[in-house]
Parts: structure tokens; C-alpha cells; sequence
């Protein structure tokens, strides 16, 4: 890293980084399946997720970075250092949204790895290893579930025949949808999965109210709560709501109900959380009894013995309310609760006091592709606040100049690691 | 009725009924608006359903009987008995159809109204009071909806202004289609609304399963089930499923479950039809907190006062278990339920003990005309079976010898009552 010290590197590295360029990138990409209400509709493998990616070869195009994707489509974009074979130190998240997503939710990690890469280049630093920025795919598993679909595919945690296999609600898989996004790519040189990296850094916004409320710009992201996702499909009997008796009925939607209810008292335990996000009705008519429902849980906690215990009881609940009906569960995704490596996490410390910018530590109550990485090399993640915590909803927002405190961090930490 | 005994009577009429012209006009009828699927589109004031009161025209010139039509063009077939000034016994149903609809639903009732009037001429039985065939205007509603546009203009339980203002799809009045029906019969004696009545007597086929089950040709029909219809509205918050901590929450689905729930153990009592039948969620993906709730409520009861008070208690309940969530309440539809008079259905059960068929009570869980002119005069109903209780289908179908049976017990009970 040239004679700069360390320290000198961090802030000259840190000044590059322009609040503006960065703000103004994200609006740009906010642009893309802008719904009316302030938020963002670009689900993973669309048509505007494709106009998302051209978006970011161009600005890669006019950085000077090099463009690649693997056969899963995550996008790399790469700065180079001056040992080309060491491997890099990668940073980035997801550009894919919820259907009522905000304009922050994986673009900022994304925006900030350009603007990190930027003002590294700017600074006339160049370190000896190379730095990527990477677009995960599908990370939100909106149109096809599970998510986290790239960074599984890239690290191995999943397997591909597994993941081309999913279909979305129209009945179209994976494999056709992805086949489409890699065909309006022909010119990018394709790039193997699992290839080693040096570390890997995820900057995202914290989606809950903690560094708010705090008034502390930067969290230093100490490890992953972890979450057990579910998948119930209940089956009764039509009927005429005028004729059949109550008795006689097999209430796919009763039943259901109970099941819910019934865990959901079960499960009142400080600091979980637990959602049923996705309800199906068959055939979904005023005047039939319902016979099919199909529902997804979801259940995080911190502590993972709590979580296993809770997790483990799901199925036992369901069947003992289904009443009538019968009914089947699956648990479709596992995360243990994980906590990053502490070398990464004084790095990211360390780097942010010295460019003065205050920090604390935070665990993360969501999922992130930083969760798969984690398996795959040293890993870390930055938080930056978000208006009242509120995310996965078209109000998301954030102040520019936290979000341009934790891109200085960022940028300053990638260059560190990569020296 | 001259010196035959009423046992003697019944039996003389009964035999008169003809099966095979019953029959043959019934399928007469059901050729205007044929359908290419054996079914029927005769909508109500449209041109075919104008062809259909022409035949039944010819038909009752054939019979002897007099043709008169009110405001609303309800049509009036008129066999005198020996004192014209007595109120008279009138039987019928309606001749509009589904669109999909089939040869029978009401024009069973009408072709049978028919029948029992030839039958009693050809006995030589004449009682006291006249009998007449009536066939009210757009029951079924499907051109101009709500239907019972007829019986409810005639009994004075909808306002005429309110009735004639109603459009159909092209905008099309109903006083204008009216105007249209009425130009058709300049010939017919104009007759008043609400003119007084000894009973009213509808036969309709039962458009449920029971009378084929147990086997039982003859329906004397208790009441008819009332029925309540509501739409309700749950708003909430999206949230991510992850970070947003439970107390902070507003789930809209949670809250929902908490209505259905409560509902349902509210409203446990011996008879009750209770159906969620439709469901949505919104945005309705496993991971974000659901912000908006859309179902229906469909309650029957027997007993009009349970129904009543069940039903009054929905909104309060909604808003008593919305918990942080907003709730909107709408009613969209509502029938009383009505039990016609012990002494119509004694006289209908009686008559068909006399006659030697088969009978049993049963409840009507659909709307028919009778249920207004049940506030006009003492009102029952005779139901006849349907082929697995098919009904507003093309595929439906009947058996012709339950179909006479059923107008047998009809011509016996009108020619009783107007004695």
C-alpha cells in the first residue's frame, strides 16, 4: 500500500468517498421497478432485474472494472490489485427486492461496494490483492423460495439441481428464468463458483430501529440470528357454505387458523419472531368451504438451542390442530445462529475509529448472503441505520451521510484487507 | 266442491295430471334460449324470455284461462272458481334463467302451476276460489341484479323507483327493457300490484342433494334459511420478519385469525353455517409481515333471530379483536330467514298422505319468490328432486315422474285451499 500508514491510507481512502455519487447511484437503481409508492418492485430474474444488472456493467464500464458471472448469474466486478493471482477481498449484496420492497434492502451494499472500489481507485492506493464487488442472486426468495439462491449455489450450501428446480407461482423454474438472465449477458466471461477469497464484507441496512435509536452511524455486525422456515399445506373437503352441516365440514381454513394460533402462543417467548408471511386459500370463493390453505412460517431467535426447541415442535402442532383435516409439513431452510470471526470484526473496528466514525456492535435479526459466505471465508458485515427500522416495505429509508460513513468503513476495511 | 269427499277430490285431480304433457311443455319451454350444452339463457325482459310469455299465452288461450300482466309485466293465468270476488289461490315461479342456468329452476314451478290448472278443469272439480298461474319478472337477477325484481315490486318490498333504475352491463335500465316487455302485450288487461291473495304455492325443484338421497319424491318445504354476507378488511403494517420485534408488530393475518377464531366460538350454536370461504394476503410473501387482510363471512341460520343477532355481532367482534390493526366492516348482502306456516305446510303434507306419496319436511337453503310473497299471504313451497343436486348448471336434470308427483300434490293442495 505504497509508504502510506495504515492509518493515513484509511482516511485518504475514506475522504474519496462522495456522499453524493453514492446517494444519486442508489436513486438511479431505485428507478428500476420504482412502484408508486416510493418503493421498489425488481424480483430476482425479471425483466427489471436485468435492466438493474445492465445498470451496474455500466457503471462498472466507466470505473474501470472488470465484469464476470457465474453460472447461477451473480455479477462480479473487480478492481484489480497488484498480485492478480492472490485471491480478493470481495464485497456486495443483492439488487433483487421484495414486490413492496424499499430502495436500500441489498442495493446499498451493492451501490457501496461501486463507491468503495471508487474511492479506492481515486485514492492512487492500490493494494495487493484484488477487490470485487458482487451482486448475489435472488436473495430475497420472493418469486422463487427459498432465497439466498446465488450465494448457496457459489458456496456449495445448496445444491444447483436443487435450487434450478424451484418453481414460482406461474409454475416456471429456476433454470428457465436464469436461463433467460444469462442470455442477455453474452459478452461477460463466466466465472467459476467457489473460487477462494481473501474475506468477504456485506454493508447493509440494519432493518431494525437499534443504531437509530442509539445515534450510532455504523454497527459492526457480530453474527447472524438464525431462522427456521416452514411449509404447511392443509387438506380438507369443498362444500356449499349453505348446505354443509358444520360438523360434517373438513374447514381447510379452520384448521389452519388453529395451527396458527395455537404456535403462536406457544411460541411467546422473549425475543422471538414469528411470521406467517404467505397464506393460500383453495379454491378462495365466498361461497365454498375452503378446501386446500397453504402457509409459510417463519421463526427467528438469537439463541439457537431456543430456536431448535421451538423449530422442532412445529410439525407435532400442526398435525395435533388440524382437526378434520389432514396436513403436511416441511421445513424448506435451516440457519443456525452464527457469529462472525473476531478478527474481522476488530478490523472493521479498528477502521472506524480511526476514521473517527462511531460504532458499536449488533447482531443481525435478518438473514444475509453474508450467511453462506461465512462458511466459505473470513466474513463480516457493517450495518447502517434505517429510518424507525422499517424495512421490506416501500417506506424503507435511510439518512445519506450514515449511509456514506459506512461506505468510508467499508472501503477503508476492503483496502486493508486486501493490503 | 260439489259432494265428492276432499280425500276423493284430491285423488280425482291428481289422476288428471298429465306426466308426459308436463313433460312435453317443460321441454317446450326450455327450446327458447337453448343452450348448445342442453342448458338455458333466457334472461330476464330480454327477447327470448318475451318468445317464452308468448308461448305460455298460447298455452293458457289453449286451457281457458285469462291473461292479465301488471306494471312490472308479472304475468297472471286465471282459472275462475264459483265466487270471483273471493281472493284468489295462486301457485308459480319464473321463467329467466342463468345464463348458464338449466330447463327447470322456475320453469318447473310455472309449467307445473299449468298442469294442476288443466287438471283441476278436466276434473270437474270447481271450487270456490279462483286459481291462478303466476310467473314473477327476473328472479334469478342476473341481467338486472338483485333479482326478485317481480314478487318484490308486487309485494311492495323493494321500491318501484329503485327497482326501475337499476342498469344492466350495457348500461340498459330496466325501466327501459320493461317498456320493451309491456309494448310486446298491448292486448293484456293491465292488473294492480298487491292485489289480495288466499295463499301463494311455488314448486321448485330443490337444488340440493337430500330429496335424491333419501330417495323421497316430495319436498314440503319448512322455510327458507336466511343468510348474511359480509367483507372485511384488515390493515396493517409490513415489517421485516426477522427484525421487527412482536410487540411492535401490526399483522394483519394475526389479527385476522383473531376475528375468524373468536367468530367461529361465538358462533357455535346447533345449525349454524359459518364459512370463511375467501382469503387474501397481502403482499402475501413468507418473509415480510402482512400488511393487509381481505375475507369473507358467509353466516346461515334457520332461525331468522339467531341469524339476526349473530350477525349484528360481526363488526364489534372485528373491531373488539383487531388488536394494532384497522378493520373495515361491509355487509354486502342480507336475507331474513322465514318459516312458512304450519298450516300450508300441513295442508301440502296432508295431501300428499291422501294421495299416497311420499313427503317430508325439509328446509330451503336458497332465495326463492316465495320468500316475499310470504309476507303477502300465507305462502308454502313444494320441492321436487334435482339429479345430484346440480342446479344454476346446464347439466341440470330432473326425473319426470318426481316432476309429476310433485305437481299431483300441487294441483290437490291449490284446488283444496280454494275450496
Amino acid at each position: 500500500m505504497s509508504a502510506l500508514s495504515p492509518g493515513n491510507a484509511a482516511k485518504i481512502i475514506a475522504a474519496k468517498v462522495n456522499e453524493d455519487r453514492l446517494w444519486r447511484r442508489l436513486m438511479e437503481l431505485g428507478r428500476i421497478g420504482a412502484t408508486a409508492n416510493g418503493g421498489v418492485c425488481r424480483l430476482a430474474l425479471t425483466a427489471e432485474e436485468i435492466e438493474a444488472r445492465h445498470l451496474l456493467i455500466g457503471w462498472a464500464r466507466d470505473i474501470g472494472l472488470s465484469v464476470t458471472m457465474d453460472d447461477i448469474s451473480n455479477l462480479f466486478f473487480r478492481l484489480d490489485g497488484t498480485d492478480p493471482d492472490a485471491p480478493p477481498v470481495v464485497t456486495g449484496s443483492h439488487i433483487d427486492s421484495q414486490p413492496t420492497g424499499g430502495k436500500f434492502d441489498g442495493a446499498f451494499g451493492v451501490v457501496a461496494g461501486f463507491e468503495a472500489l471508487e474511492a479506492i481507485r481515486e485514492s492512487g492506493v492500490t493494494p495487493a490483492r484484488s477487490m470485487e464487488v458482487v451482486a448475489w442472486m435472488n436473495e430475497e426468495g420472493s418469486r422463487f423460495s427459498p432465497g439466498m439462491m446465488g450465494s448457496e449455489a457459489f458456496t456449495g450450501r445448496r445444491p444447483l439441481k436443487q435450487i434450478l428446480a424451484v418453481k414460482d407461482a406461474d409454475g416456471v423454474r429456476t433454470a428457465e428464468a436464469l436461463e433467460t438472465t444469462l442470455a442477455a449477458f453474452p459478452e461477460l466471461e463466466r466465472r467459476a463458483f467457489g473460487f477462494p477469497m481473501t474475506a468477504f464484507l456485506e454493508a447493509h441496512i440494519e432493518q431494525g430501529p437499534v443504531l437509530e435509536e442509539v445515534g450510532t452511524p455504523v454497527g459492526v455486525v457480530t453474527g447472524i440470528q438464525g431462522s427456521r422456515r416452514f411449509r404447511v399445506s392443509v387438506t380438507g373437503d369443498e362444500g356449499h357454505a349453505g348446505t354443509l352441516p358444520m360438523p360434517e365440514r373438513k374447514d381447510a381454513l379452520l384448521a389452519a387458523l388453529e395451527m396458527i394460533g395455537t404456535m403462536r402462543r406457544a411460541f411467546d417467548v422473549d425475543q422471538i419472531k414469528f411470521t406467517v408471511g404467505l397464506f393460500r386459500l383453495s379454491p378462495n370463493v365466498p361461497s365454498v368451504v375452503p378446501s386446500k390453505a397453504f402457509f409459510s412460517i417463519d421463526i427467528r431467535h438469537p439463541d439457537w438451542k431456543t430456536l431448535r426447541d421451538l423449530g422442532d415442535s412445529v410439525a407435532g402442532l400442526c398435525e395435533q390442530n388440524a382437526g378434520p383435516c389432514a396436513v403436511e409439513v416441511s421445513e424448506i431452510a435451516t440457519s443456525e445462529s452464527l457469529e462472525f470471526p473476531i478478527e474481522i470484526r476488530e478490523c472493521i473496528a479498528e477502521v472506524a475509529d480511526e476514521l473517527g466514525i462511531a460504532n458499536e456492535p449488533i447482531l443481525s435479526m435478518a438473514g444475509h448472503d453474508a450467511r453462506q459466505l461465512h462458511y466459505h471465508c473470513p466474513t463480516g458485515m457493517i450495518f447502517s441505520p434505517c429510518e424507525k427500522g422499517i424495512s421490506h416495505n416501500e417506506a424503507e429509508n435511510c439518512n445519506p451521510s450514515d449511509l456514506a460513513a459506512g461506505t468510508r468503513v467499508l472501503a477503508a476495511t476492503i483496502a486493508k484487507l486486501a493490503d
